[in-house]
């Protein structure tokens, strides 16, 4: 039986014409120099042609604010610890949010080991950051504010807008992570406000390992990766230059398709929620009703574990997601759910549905048609359902 | 007319058989989730299994020692700063030498913007490193040695065992930058003795922008790339499966063919240093005559200016590579020359000619027939040629 996937945020298929360029590029062989010394230079003209592609989704001011990376991670790695050293000058204290991803609270941690301090800021049951929080947390010290545009767990989107306009006016720097966000919704780092802004390819079903970086013309930032001259000295090595071209036809589509895919995921969702509670009951729906990704529905199951969730529904063919999985063997709530204000066990219940281009009408009822059932049998096992049948 | 490709280190073509391993991942969708939900975890079983197969390589204790990371670059940047980093506490002191790539020579350039100091040990004019000035730079505060194997520009392999030897005697870390060598010659990092070693899938015809860093077990380093637990906690990020699959036929390939490519190269190389003098006068080869890249051959012609000689050379397609590249619009002599004894104006006149698994014994001959006349129209123009035809 086919796989129905409805955890896209966890590795998205690649899109035909994204295969099929991929293929191409690495039919032509551009790691052949003879492309370096030729006149026409196939190989820059395909980096450039990719850069510019990308560079127009997210509408940079100029493509050469796309540094291109090894994916999100080593984006939002390049911002944080990129800015922080640069700036290690005027000061060394950091503003974040207590919902961010595990790139961002890693690359800050580290910093913190390096000396920095960092201040987190806790967010409304929403999972919403106050911007007036942000404005009290920054203080003379303070170099750099790093706050995520769609949160990968519940979905809800950050007032980005807001928080860049304090941190224009205390002039800070500003950095956004944004892996969940371009390619699904409108992205726009002029509008945004923003100084430095980190994505990936695989969200709008280019390759994984491929990412950029968008870094506003003019500021001060260390590369990652020390060596050679390329992407204008910002980010040394060789380029995954088959990656790169798979990235900038995605770019391409996810521009073209964006109405069309916002309106169908938008479709998807609002039948999700609203057939809910005719297959199960006692549970709700994490982040803000608003405010959100289109794509990700975040719900809370109470008296069960995601994690066997997750697993029975793979039983039937069905891909979800917890945010509650067990890291290296020990059952960890999430973060981010215990920061909107779950107790340990709801969290524990918690599943996250993403839609994609490939999913239709027709999933949505064949999985609450398996979820129910699943539930049933979960909740009869579990010691704390109050209407637990009576062996 | 087709492109003779003796530029094999500026970038090597893709093998038939990585092309069509890469073809297939694209095709079978490792992006798609549905492979981490099933037991199978196909994503998982391709990812390492090329471990295996590059484990093997470099003759790796275990295959959990190799670190892909997303190039040469990224896996010399990952050492340096990842073992400085997190040995910081028992010294800021580290060991070089005069001849590195700019990966190694940038980044260490970096580290000493955070306060770590640098010994730089120079080279014999045959740009080798003695082993005791290895052991003399060596001093209480000294964390780490960072010298390369095989060099990029002359050749020139330097005593890599006996400077293990050293470094673990005096207890201090050894990392080794090995990308032009893995896959060229055969490297045993157990025989070898060494704690950390970089390298990249290009330079044994695997992708671009695809590489891996072979840390010791037991050896105390920080990630580059913070955020999740992949690649055993070391490197953060989704991987570029699609690379790494190459890589991995690639260093089977590798592995199998090693003795009929080195067979191959140095029956070019030898060709080539033969004929040479039938062909052009004053010119030099740098480089050691018998540590040496099998590949590779360096050839310093006076009177000229290496650029020039590529530039022509391109124009009857032909590619071969200068080290005297003029960096951003400044003409610059490769420190690499320098260090080895050259003058300024001779090492201006530098040609790197490396071989590849296409390459046959006719290719030398065409080579040697145009550089003849390249090397007499430049000299004619050049008012340092002694023996200039007056006009």
């Amino acid at each position: 039986m086919k796989i129905l996937n409805l955890d896209h945020i966890s590795g998205n298929p690649l899109l035909p014409e994204v295969q099929k360029a991929m293929i191409e590029a690495i039919k032509m062989d551009y790691g052949n120099p003879s492309s370096q010394h030729k006149a026409g230079d196939k190989t820059s003209e395909a980096l450039e042609s990719a850069r510019g592609s990308v560079a127009r989704l997210i509408n940079c001011a100029a493509p050469r604010e796309v540094v291109f990376t090894s994916g999100g991670t080593e984006s939002v790695n390049h911002a944080l610890k990129g800015l922080a050293l640069a700036n290690r000058d005027r000061g060394r204290h950091i503003v974040t949010s207590n919902i961010e991803h595990n790139a961002v609270i890693r690359s800050l941690r580290r910093l913190k080991m390096m000396g920095y301090q960092l201040t987190s800021i806790p967010v409304d049951k929403y999972g919403r950051v106050n911007p007036d929080h942000v404005s009290k947390a920054i203080r003379d010290e303070t170099i750099l504010v790093s706050i995520m545009h769609g949160n990968n767990e519940i979905g809800t989107i950050q007032p980005i807008e807001e928080i860049a306009r304090i941190t224009r006016e205390k002039k800070v720097l500003f950095h956004v992570d944004a892996v969940d966000s371009v390619g699904v919704l409108p992205i726009d780092v002029q509008k945004l406000g923003v100084d430095a802004l980190s994505f990936a390819s695989n969200p709008f079903y280019g390759p994984t390992g491929v990412g950029g970086l968008y870094i506003r013309r003019g500021i001060n930032i260390w590369p990652l990766l020390d060596g050679g001259i390329q992407e204008n000295n910002r980010r040394a090595g060789a380029e995954n230059l088959i990656g790169i071209i798979g990235m900038g036809v995605a770019a391409g589509l996810a521009m073209r398709d964006m109405d069309s895919r916002l309106a169908h995921a938008r479709s998807l969702r609002e039948n999700l929620l609203q057939a809910l509670p005719n297959y199960i009951d006692e549970y709700y729906i994490n982040g803000h009703p608003e405010y959100s990704l289109p794509n990700l529905v975040s719900v809370s199951i109470k008296y069960i574990e995601g994690e066997s969730v997750v697993l029975m529904l793979d039983d039937e063919n069905i891909a979800v997601s917890t945010r509650s999985a067990c890291a290296s063997g020990s059952l960890r709530a999430s973060h981010v759910l215990l920061s909107i204000g779950h107790e340990f066990a709801d969290a524990q219940g918690t599943l996250v549905i993403t839609f994609g281009v490939d999913n239709m009408e027709e999933d949505i009822v064949r999985l609450l048609t398996v979820l129910k059932g699943t539930v049933k049998t979960l909740r009869d096992l579990s010691p704390l359902y109050p209407k637990r049948a009576q062996a």
